[in-house]
């Protein structure tokens, strides 16, 4: 009998910001795989079988999701935030092409708010204009995409939101980010550094990019950069709906 | 007495998809303002006042919103999907900046899941790289910004999400940009209309840019152009993570 495998966002941190469908998800699976420090979110209940993988192991842990669920298991992979946002999804989707014996199991994903809209709602509507999400991990793409794409969305004025801005691997990216936007003209728009959102250790820093330092982020934080007509009204970042 | 205002993101639809911190805020509301059709949204209760308008009356309802907190009103104003993605969220900081008087009044801001992030789950992951998200409306921004950000994110090879592609009143804007992006060689990408979704009348459909007219969106799409790497496994559309 083939189970079911459901890709599941666990949203920023907060339990009342997990969506009634996720935690239906997560009341009937009997395995919840997933980083540990997710896993750790899921409530736990006599039954569920819980699977904690180390945070580079998105494809191993997506083909044991796909054995478990072959074997007739719902299974629920958790990501912080949406799943689909620089987290499991795709690495499912990449697992399930190259194992055509599973693709007919009954897959399902489910969307939860990701960091950089939980990140701006504390901030204010810095995202109230078009923006990007750029992954500043070269873990899986040349640093030199990174930089051509930091160049032209400067070029284009979008607000920047930078997930994994800064691991104990990767100290040096997002310096070398910061440079690039200064170089390219940006150093006067205002910049959040939003960490641990939602969570006890919330943090929420704005700033102008002239005065942002890398050592502001670690891999708990999300920046945001605002584009040229970003302002301030009183302790609130918005983007106005008029930019340019 | 002062009240409280609280910007809230109903989700795309479904009611399993309003976290439970907007529904906690709308059970504690004495008045909920917003476009009719998300303000039907809103359980009824007695004692609620629901305040409804027009979609292009957003800073009217922001000043109105602020009044009401200011006399003494606990105040939702509701958004689809996130506040803080070209909705309301930036309306109000706006009309806050017009009015001094106002800017002691207690303001949140409640994250939803938007509609990209609904409809990529819907199709597999075609967010799972770096992307982008466009207002295809330009009430309020010249042509002029729409077409350079098109080409800029076509040459970073960003996955684009484009927000409001269509209206009765705006015809022309998503077959210009579907030819910006084709002259800029993206015809072979593939192209995402989701229409009304997580509602009764969901309807996902996929096909190469090439292959998309501009009639196949409404107001009620979204539209998702994927990277040049984006692939389909089976139904589902994915970003590669390793794409360059």
């Amino acid at each position: 009998m083939t189970g079911t495998l459901t890709i599941a966002g666990l949203g920023p941190g907060d339990a009342a910001l997990v969506t009634p469908e996720v935690s239906a998800a997560l009341g009937e699976a009997t395995d919840v795989l997933g980083y540990a420090p997710y896993v750790a979110r899921v409530p736990a209940r006599e039954g569920l079988r819980l699977h904690c993988s180390d945070n580079r192991k998105e494809l191993e842990r997506a083909g044991e999701a796909l054995r478990l669920a072959a074997d007739g298991n719902s299974v629920v992979i958790v990501s912080s935030g949406d799943p689909g946002v620089f987290a499991m999804a795709a690495a499912v989707f990449e697992a399930l092409e190259a194992a055509p014996q599973w693709q007919d199991i009954p897959i399902r994903v489910l969307p939860g708010v990701t960091a950089m809209l939980a990140a701006a709602a504390r901030a204010g509507a810095p995202l109230g204009h078009d923006f990007c999400a750029i992954n500043l991990s070269d873990n899986l793409k040349p640093w030199a995409a990174i930089e051509k794409r930091l160049r032209l969305a400067a070029e284009a004025d979008f607000a920047i939101a930078l997930y994994n801005p800064r691991s104990a691997s990767r100290p040096e990216g997002l310096g070398r980010a910061l440079d690039i936007l200064r170089d390219a003209g940006c150093g006067e728009r205002i910049v959040i550094f939003a960490h641990a959102v939602t969570t006890a250790k919330e943090r929420i820093e704005t700033m102008r990019l002239a005065e942002a330092r890398p050592e502001m982020a670690d891999m708990a934080t999300l920046v945001i950069i605002g584009n040229s007509a970003t302002r301030k009204v009183g302790r609130w970042v918005y983007a106005p709906r008029r930019a340019s």
